[in-house]
C-alpha cells in the first residue's frame, strides 16, 4: 500500500518552485526540506544576472517575472516560494502578475516572525541595498504595529561567497554595520530586541551575527530571526492546505531539480554550502538575458 | 580658423567607444581624457548585468558582444576600448567577431607595462575571479618572457563600491590577499618586483595597495602598474594613427555621453568617484537583458 501510493504520489503531488537570484535561496529550500521532506522541488538561481540587491526595481521586476514564468510554465510549479528578499521586496507584484499560482515571498513571514519575537515592538532589519531602499520590511513591520530600523549591509554577501564565514574581517564588518543600525535605533529613542536577517545569504553568518549583536547589546537582549526559516514554515502550512492535509499527495521522498542561468559548476560548489548537502547536478537554462 | 575647424572637427572626428560591465571603466576614460582631451567619447556600463567577474565565459562573451554592438551600431563608435579586465580576458574574440572597428582590451597594454617595469621578470597580478581563471594575464606575460602569479581578490570590488577606499577593513583584506599572492610567488622561487592592478576598480585603492605591498616587501621593492593608465596611453597612440596625426580631426573640446543598462542614479553617484569629475546625465539603455 505505501509503495503503491508512493508511486502515484510522486506523479501527482504539487511541484514547489523555489526562486532566488543566486544560491542564497537554498537556505530556504534547506528549511523547506525539514518542514516538507517528501515534496517535489524545482529550484532556479538566476546566477547570470545576480546580484539583484544592487539593481533597480524595474530591472529586478523584469528578471524575477521571467524566472517565475520559467518555474511555472516550463517546470510545472504549482506553488512558488520567492526565496530572495530583494525580489520579494521589489517584485512580488510583478511576479504575481506574471503567473497564476500562489506566490509566497520572504518579507511577510519574516515580519510575522519578528512580531512574534519582539516585546518592545522595536526591531532591526539587515538586508541588501535594494531591499532596504524599498522599505518593504519597515512597511510590513508597521502593518503589525512594530517599528523597524533597516540597514543595508552590501559587504556581507560577497564575504559569504568568499567563504569567510567565521573570519575576523567578517566579524569586523558585522560589528561596523550592527553598531550603526543600533545607534540609529537608539538615536530614535528605540529599544530593539529583535534582529531580522533580511537576506538569504545571512543565515550562514547567523552564529557570528548572534555573537556580535550580543557583544554590542548584552547577552540575550536581541534575538535573531531568520526570514528563510519563517518562510519555509509558512510555505509548508500553505502547501498542506493545497493538498487538504493529504500528506501522501506530496510523495514520499524529496525530489529536487536545480537550474541556474550561469556557472553550474560554481552553483554546485557554493550551493552545497547553503543547502548543507551536495546540490547534485545543476542544469543550465537560458532566460534570454 | 580655430573656431571653424573646431566646428567641423566635432562633426567628423572619430567617436571612441568605452565599454565596461559597470562604472570601473571610468578610470580608463579618466586616463583617456588626459591623453586625448579633445575627442568624442561614448561610454557604456552594463550595470543591469554586472558584475561580470563572477560569471562564466559564455555569459560574459554574450553580454560583452551585445554591449559592443550597441556602441558601434547605435552610437557610431569607430574605435572600441574594452575598459573591463574580465571582458578583455574572456570575450575579446567574441567582441572582435561582433563588430568591424578596431578593439583594444586592457590585458595586452597592462602586460606590456609590466614588461617595461620589471627587472626580475616576475610579476604579480590581482584581478577578479573570472579574469584569474582565464589566465589571460599569465599568458600575456609569458608571451613577453615574464612569469606572472595571479590572485583573485573578489572582495575588493564590493569594498570600493561601499566607498571604503581608505578603511581599516579594506587594508586588512588587501593585506590578506597580497600576503597570499606573495607567498605563492616566493614558494615558486620567484622574486616579483611589479604588481599589476588587473581590474578597473582597483586604481581607486592604489594608495592603499602601494602602502600595503611596501609594508609586506619593503619600500620600493614592488612597483604598482595600472592597466587603465597603460590602456589609455595605447588607445591614444592608436587613435592618433587612425587620424594620421591630424589632432584637429579629433575636435577641440571633450564630448562625453554615458549610457547604463540599469540604475542611472547609482551610476551618476558612483561614477564621479571613478571619473574624478561629475559624470553628468546618464542615459538608460535596454540591451534585452
Amino acid at each position: 500500500m505505501r509503495n503503491e501510493s508512493a508511486g502515484t504520489a510522486n506523479q501527482t503531488g504539487p511541484v514547489i518552485g523555489v526562486f532566488d537570484s543566486g544560491f542564497g535561496g537554498l537556505t530556504v529550500l534547506k528549511a523547506l526540506l525539514q518542514h516538507l521532506p517528501q515534496a517535489r522541488y524545482v529550484f532556479l538561481g538566476d546566477t547570470a544576472r545576480l546580484p539583484y540587491g544592487s539593481k533597480s526595481r524595474r530591472t529586478i521586476a523584469k528578471y524575477a517575472a521571467e524566472s517565475a514564468q520559467f518555474l511555472v510554465r516550463e517546470q510545472g510549479a504549482e506553488f512558488l516560494v520567492i526565496a530572495c528578499n530583494t525580489a520579494s521586496a521589489l517584485a512580488i507584484d510583478a511576479i504575481e502578475a506574471a503567473v497564476t499560482v500562489p506566490v509566497l515571498g520572504v518579507i511577510e513571514p519574516g515580519a510575522a516572525a519578528a512580531h512574534a519575537s519582539t516585546a518592545t515592538k522595536n526591531v532591526l532589519v539587515i538586508a541588501t541595498e535594494a531591499t532596504v531602499a524599498s522599505h518593504a520590511y519597515a512597511a510590513a513591520c508597521q502593518r503589525r504595529g512594530l517599528h523597524g530600523v533597516e540597514k543595508a549591509c552590501p559587504l556581507l554577501v560577497p564575504l559569504v561567497e568568499e567563504g569567510w564565514i567565521d573570519h575576523p574581517v567578517t566579524a569586523e564588518v558585522a560589528k561596523i554595520y550592527l553598531t550603526e543600525v543600533l545607534k540609529e535605533a537608539h538615536d530614535a529613542g528605540q529599544n530593539p530586541d529583535t534582529l531580522v536577517l533580511g537576506c538569504t545569504h545571512y543565515p550562514l553568518l547567523r552564529p557570528l551575527l548572534e555573537r556580535t549583536i550580543n557583544e554590542l547589546t548584552g547577552a540575550g537582549v536581541v534575538r535573531v530571526i531568520d526570514s528563510a526559516e519563517a518562510t519555509a514554515a509558512e510555505a509548508a502550512r500553505q502547501v498542506q492546505q493545497l493538498v487538504r492535509g493529504d500528506a501522501s499527495a506530496l510523495g514520499h521522498v524529496p525530489q529536487i531539480r536545480c537550474f541556474a542561468t550561469d556557472s553550474v559548476e560554481k552553483f554546485e560548489r557554493l550551493g552545497s554550502r547553503f543547502l548543507g548537502v551536495p546540490v547534485g547536478r545543476v542544469e543550465l537554462v537560458d532566460l534570454g538575458g
